[in-house]
């Protein structure tokens, strides 16, 4: 997509030699700044602290990251070696396994400068491929909005309140997002929209949704995440919108933590939930949402607030709970298929019940 | 009650001429800092910007701010001037306007030197009535934390695991707490206990509650506001604790944004959720949680972050969001009886649907 004659990518080759250049993300809202990844190592930190984050994102990167060691050593160890170090930086996301197992599937088998090519054709089709997926997932959510819209209209409303959680942007994607895809379609559609944007704590990613909408021009009010409930027994939301990292076979879905709260809310009033996501985070292997891993950080997220802008423009860490307090910190939670209205992925929506029929659509 | 040796008061009396003193909260966990109360306007002040919050705290901040605006002038006039002006700081809180319409109830017939030295003798009858209160609410909640304990050992569990959210201890009332008291009396009775603090986004009051954990040596962890559904699925939760800001005459409870999400989870995992206050907090004049009126606060406390420590020791306010973005910031929800397992107060425990039987024990 492009905003203003500027194309919204999170992730992009370098200009001029080998190399991959990400938006540092833990610098938004308040700077754009490109980081350069020119090693398997960048690549792998850039993950694990989270400069870049979402799950689709964290799989085209992984891929990448995957060409960026075939091009220091294309060795079978090296390979290995790459991929392991690589699924160990972050636990929940299905769809960096899936990237890796991609890659790893098709390098295999090939060696030396074949091997290297086929790591950075790869890794761009797997980039390619999620800006395509995610502009189907906008038109097929679209569809699910557009009857919303009708009955707000005719409850006279003049615009479809939507809520999300966390990021699941074009930040988190290569292009696009997913839970937000639908926002961008529906907003190109000419549908009146505001979007209800939670802070998401502890790492505070609706601040990039935030972001990402201003930049869109697409009306939105950030709210703590303590405040979603009201807002739905006030009736002032029309639908929640979100990601997923992981969605087991029978629908139960992982995302950022705080998702399942907002899935009860919207349970108890009736409000359509919506899990927007690739069917490359569709994890057939885990049978519900007990089997899914759920990655827990360090307690220094909660303890210190990162990103914050000082008066003289800096960017800062600092402390708001000392030293000696424990802090717990996992980084996701599991939101019942029972709770989850429609699972919106490139092939269509579809009832958390009725995976199975894209089973075989996973690539 | 004491910790080691130290009296665990939010409000005193200021050594050496009429005045009162109060913990500016603003500045915990970092700094406990006395500020001294000397009009009226100090009075309101500290009320409106939480120096001083917790609905209990409030209503007895408000008894002396009358009593300092009768030393100030002891007219009819400014008797309804102190009380129209104190009853505007802060709308939810209904013990507020329960100490407001006491102190005008009882000052309104008097005139002159009585009527101040009433002032002063009825603001301190509540303050110290809390006191009490706060100890018996501590005892009744104990007798429900008891068995809860026996059925978590059975299980094989070493401690009884408690959530709360926001601040509802002794820095919230006068000494004690709400929903805090329970858990020092359960502490004083050699339970074994662990508390799931909450870190109450916006103002982070979840803070404050782990100081006080800290101070009386009772094992805690703070947790992201969104991290407390997964706890309580993981069955990491034994009972959720919470004071309350208003109780409608149906048992609605409105209490600080966020609690409704907590008693939802909690009701999703039939984990029992408790509301304990004083019976000032009962509003029988509301029918239900929809006549309670919910503040909305500046939404800079959404887009700023406060009372951080900056590493020269001091404390600032950083921003966190863009000033040109929008943020909405509603203090309290609103949790339906039918969540709510039992309202603890100080003539016992209740069925949410049997408060009518303590609508002659206001006082």
């Amino acid at each position: 997509m492009n905003v203003n004659g500027n194309p919204c990518r999170s992730l992009r080759l370098a200009a001029g030699g080998v190399g991959v250049e990400i938006i540092d993300q833990t610098h938004l809202p308040h700077v754009l700044h490109w980081v350069r990844l020119d090693t398997l190592a960048d690549a792998a930190h850039a993950i694990r602290t989270m400069q870049v984050r979402g799950a689709p994102l964290i799989g085209a990167t992984a891929a990448y990251g995957v060409a960026l060691a075939m091009d220091e050593d294309s060795s079978d160890a090296h390979l290995e070696h790459a991929c392991t170090l690589l699924a160990a930086t972050r636990p929940t996301a299905v769809n960096l396994h899936w990237a890796l197992a991609r890659m790893h599937r098709l390098l295999k088998p090939l060696t030396g400068a074949t091997r290297v090519n086929a790591a950075w054709m790869e890794a761009s089709q797997i980039a390619e491929a999620d800006v395509s997926t995610n502009a189907a997932i906008g038109t097929h959510g679209l569809a699910l909005l557009r009857p919303l819209f009708q009955r707000a209209r005719q409850a006279g409303r003049d615009a479809l309140h939507l809520m999300t959680h966390c990021n699941a942007g074009w930040l988190a994607t290569v292009d696009w997002g997913t839970a937000l895809a639908p926002v961008y379609a529906a907003h190109a559609a000419g549908l009146p929209l505001h979007v209800w944007v939670s802070e998401t704590r502890p790492r505070n990613q609706g601040l990039l949704t935030a972001w990402e909408l201003a930049q869109a021009g697409i009306p939105h009010t950030v709210i703590a995440d303590n405040a979603a409930g009201l807002l739905m027994a006030r009736g002032q939301v029309d639908a929640v919108m979100v990601g997923a990292d992981r969605i087991a076979a029978n629908g139960d879905v992982a995302n950022k933590v705080g998702t399942y709260l907002k899935a009860l809310a919207a349970s108890a009033h009736h409000i359509p939930f919506y899990v927007a996501a690739p069917c490359s985070t569709l994890d057939f292997a885990c049978p519900n949402g007990g089997a899914i891993p759920i990655e827990t950080r360090d307690g220094e997220e909660v303890r210190l607030l990162h990103g914050l802008r000082l008066e003289n423009g800096t960017l800062a860490s600092l402390r708001q709970l000392p030293e000696s307090e424990a802090a717990c910190n996992p980084a996701f939670d599991v939101t019942p298929a029972a709770l989850v209205s429609r699972i919106i992925t490139e092939h269509g929506s579809h009832a958390p019940g009725g995976l199975s029929a894209l089973r075989n659509r996973k690539g």
